[in-house]
């Protein structure tokens, strides 16, 4: 039997576009003389389709389009996933579903069973859970049909009560098809192959599994859709961030041979391959074709110019330096250095006199007062304004360039240095960043030296340096990480016994990271790298008082 | 019997705070000769307590904190809602549990069944669902305790498969008790009732019900604690939107007389009592006690302003009105009309010199392009400036002026009129602020009447008036009803044969809707009103592409 993996690029809600790419595959399918194509979760409407889902004339669009697919699968089978009615008088009222046509007719209509609610996922806010288990016959094969969270609960780690393959399992199915939606963190690639290797070992069967790839606002689709023989090799794996269409030629005797290419647990180089498909899909899928950001001469800007430049074409990324009193020379000749480098339009626009306006329009309201934070965040403001100005008159989108660890400790400005469309780097610490910068440069100077070596400022007081207040970024980042990623309270992090790290650091780090909750509320959508990001994964309360 | 209904403001993450609180009713219990004391849905961290509840040292302070609360319950019962460990080999790790203390013991945990995971309810996304159903028994009574969405499958809308009651009722019960966590809405308050009623009168038993109170962030508390006896009369009724403390002599043989206070569906007096508890909560729970606003002289900025003024205290309340060259002098002189009417300190800081600088500073930029919306922009953002710089020198909370009309569409400026630290109105389409000014004036004009009776204009423009770009309110208002609240497709709204509105409009009006998902994304939260608000009770996908 011929199958094929479908590993495409969907847009949500988007049902007639994706269905057409569907029925291309399919025809490339039968071109190919393939037996069974198979596609990813929600493949119609695209996966997470969120609150869509509630409006009754979006399920009617889907199933209007299963019906085109259905048509078209004369003479091959199709398996898609899609939203379905559950028609129960009790529960909720959508499955998650897996259609499996041929020859023109429904064979099988298979719901998910393990609806993952936690983290960025929300499935039970939409999903009845399955509670049937029949294999599907096709073509002399058993097929077990599963979906995504249906094949995670095994091992130690069971969330769940039911294990759908134990259920499936005692119908001696002679292979294993998954269709997921499984997004990308820099240590969920490996845990993923893992996973799906212990499925083919546990049940002795071989593992079709197809994956959607591609950026979808903040979530990262990697692809790396997986044939695995039933010993539990990866026989073949399709790309990372790429569509990808491998048809195998498989039949139940034959073993197969390991045949992919090794990726390993957070490599800087996959996280900066997400990063570039994110911006690129962000912008192609809501159709902008320009960026525009505060380049500041900066690490963080300057990561985030690289990878806008590599998404979307260097000319295609507007750069503008906009110095203040405070701001050193050296930063702009290194922003614009960086602009030569990477060949992309610069502008240096001060903002001494806005600022100045500012101050002359408040002096009356402000007598009596000193300078504050308020000055510092007038400077910041004053940008934000300039780049959505620049944004409003030519349609460039405003590149956010915040970095997790200033993010966390509300080392940012709202409506000024939080401003923008999308956040690039948000989801990577300091020490992360410049693992990026490194590796951006790894055949030679993208990002002028001069900005990977000094030492970092915000620049907004005279010879201002982060670390006048916050602790050295090494010890920051450890903190952090235990904190947001190890969910650990701050006794637990005293425990640890970090370098520089002690308990009044740690749980005024803590209260920081709390107290600008409501900061972060206000964030662009941040691109996903890690399996605890801030935004809808990480739902905190804003009015809370925390462990202090 | 003598049963205490404790309504109290919980602070989420309070811990020590809340338990403090809830051992003081226990003594104004037992000093009343009460036998059973009955607090909310988990108490003792405040509802919801969203992804504080993923930290395992937050789990042990609730732990503690029972701890304490049942060493209290010498000659008294305690009922209490809190978090507590599964420690279930499979399934989630956590039960949404109500512990019941006597004589300093633990007479009961009973968890709950049905976990909501629907608009801003997100249950599932950390406890396990309940299986096993046991009435406690206690002073010759036997009690089906229950918690919250426990009690709302049944009737023709069972979301669920498992109806507690129906088990429960099987070992005789002599009465209910539900702990409570439920929002108000303008539509909910009678359909929460009505629903308790009906359990009553289904099981033929009386019903003891305690919700908690107060303002979390979006969520407003209503209270509305009851006392229903088997017949489905509501007995006695807290206090809403207030603390209150109800000590009911209870015995089973008696039926007890209809002693509650009406409210009504949809009544704009508690949406107004809604507001002000929700402005009150947010400040006292983050520590702020002045607020700043932009008044621009139109209806929504002296709404708000009314609100906070009552919430707050006027004199805490600072008004800045921020004209530009298209500033009607009626404008300013409304506004600060309105600030005397009020009693709220007021300024006038015109915006031309901010505005100018941007024009000079970016004029170099701009060569060869026309005035668009970037200018209109630019002024909305010089206001978000200043407000943002008042409140950084002076320490007011900005309060955010836009309503849910114009939030729809995208009728606001990102980082401009869009900013604030609490969005007042904006869960209130345009024609229910209209509504609200007029409950304000009810004994007289507080709001001054011409800003009340003039024509919607955002006067970014010369002459420009709302109805330029929009429909008039009354339409569009009615359009997006159905479209949110509703969740109508544009064909069914089209069905509808509103008047003024065909379908090109509806149409163009759900595009805008659509399109402007990025900006709510990063708007300021909410205060809910409705049964469909912005914010995480509608959760859409930003990169998408809908119903076009």
């Amino acid at each position: 039997m011929n199958i094929a993996l479908a590993q495409l690029n969907y847009i949500i809600g988007d049902i007639e576009g994706n269905t057409t790419k569907i029925l291309a595959e399919v025809d490339a399918a039968k071109a190919a003389n393939v037996d069974l194509v198979v596609f990813s979760e929600l493949a119609i409407c695209g996966y997470p389709p969120k609150d869509l889902l509630d409006y009754p004339s979006f399920i009617e669009r889907c199933e209007l389009a299963l019906d085109t697919i259905r048509i078209a699968s004369n003479e091959i089978g199709v398996l898609v996933g899609s939203p379905s009615l559950s028609g129960l008088a009790k529960g909720k009222k959508l499955y998650n579903s897996a259609f499996f046509f041929s020859d023109q007719k429904l064979l099988a209509k298979v719901n998910k069973t393990l609806l993952p609610t936690y983290d960025i996922f929300d499935e039970y806010r939409y999903f009845e859970t399955n509670n049937v288990f029949e294999c599907v016959d096709f073509k002399g094969e058993r097929i077990a049909v599963t979906i995504c969270e249906d094949l995670w609960n095994l091992d130690n780690e069971k969330l769940y009560h039911v294990t759908p393959m134990d259920e499936l399992i005692k119908q001696n199915p002679t292979v294993m098809i998954n269709l997921s939606g499984s997004p990308y963190s820099y240590n969920h690639v490996e845990k993923r192959r893992t996973r799906m290797q212990l499925n083919a070992k546990t049940y002795s069967l071989p593992l079709f599994y197809v994956n959607q790839v591609g950026g979808n606002t903040d979530l990262l689709f990697d692809g790396g859709s997986m044939f695995i023989n039933r010993l539990g090799d990866i026989v073949e794996e399709c790309e990372f961030y790429n569509e990808d269409f491998k048809v195998i030629q498989w039949d139940s005797s034959t073993l197969y041979e390991d045949n992919h290419q090794e990726y390993y647990d957070y490599d800087i180089g996959l996280i900066h391959d997400a990063l570039v498909m994110g911006v690129r899909d962000y912008f192609s899928k809501v159709g902008f074709k320009n960026a525009v950001l505060g380049s500041s001469g900066g690490i963080d800007s300057a990561v985030v110019h690289a990878i806008a430049a590599e998404a979307l074409g260097a000319e295609n990324v507007k750069a503008i330096t906009m110095p203040s009193k405070y701001s050193s020379s050296g930063s702009v000749d290194d922003a614009q250095k960086l602009a030569q480098n990477l060949g992309s339009p610069f502008s240096i626009i001060p903002i001494k006199k806005a600022f100045d306006a500012f101050e002359e329009t408040l002096a009356d309201e402000f007598i009596g007062t000193e300078p504050n934070v308020t000055e510092e965040n007038l400077q910041a403001r004053s940008r934000g304004i300039i780049l959505m100005a620049y944004s409003n008159k030519f349609g460039n989108m405003v590149l956010n360039t915040s970095n997790k660890s200033e993010s966390a400790v509300g080392y940012s400005t709202l409506y000024g240095d939080m401003c923008g469309g999308l956040s690039v780097i948000g989801d990577l610490y300091k020490e992360q960043v410049y693992e990026l910068a490194r590796f951006i440069n790894r055949y030679g100077e993208v990002i002028p030296y001069e900005i990977v070596n000094k030492e970092p400022s915000a620049e907004l007081r005279p010879d201002q340096k982060d670390i006048d207040s916050l602790p050295p970024y090494p010890v920051l980042d450890k903190i952090l990480f235990h904190y947001i990623e190890g969910k650990k309270g701050w006794q637990e992090i005293v425990d640890l016994n970090l370098e520089g790290a002690d308990e009044i650091l740690i749980r005024k780090i803590i209260r920081m990271v709390d107290r600008n909750e409501y900061k972060r509320f206000q964030a662009p959508p941040t691109l996903r790298i890690s399996h605890k990001a801030f935004g809808f994964g990480r739902s905190m309360p804003i009015v809370a008082r925390y462990n202090h």
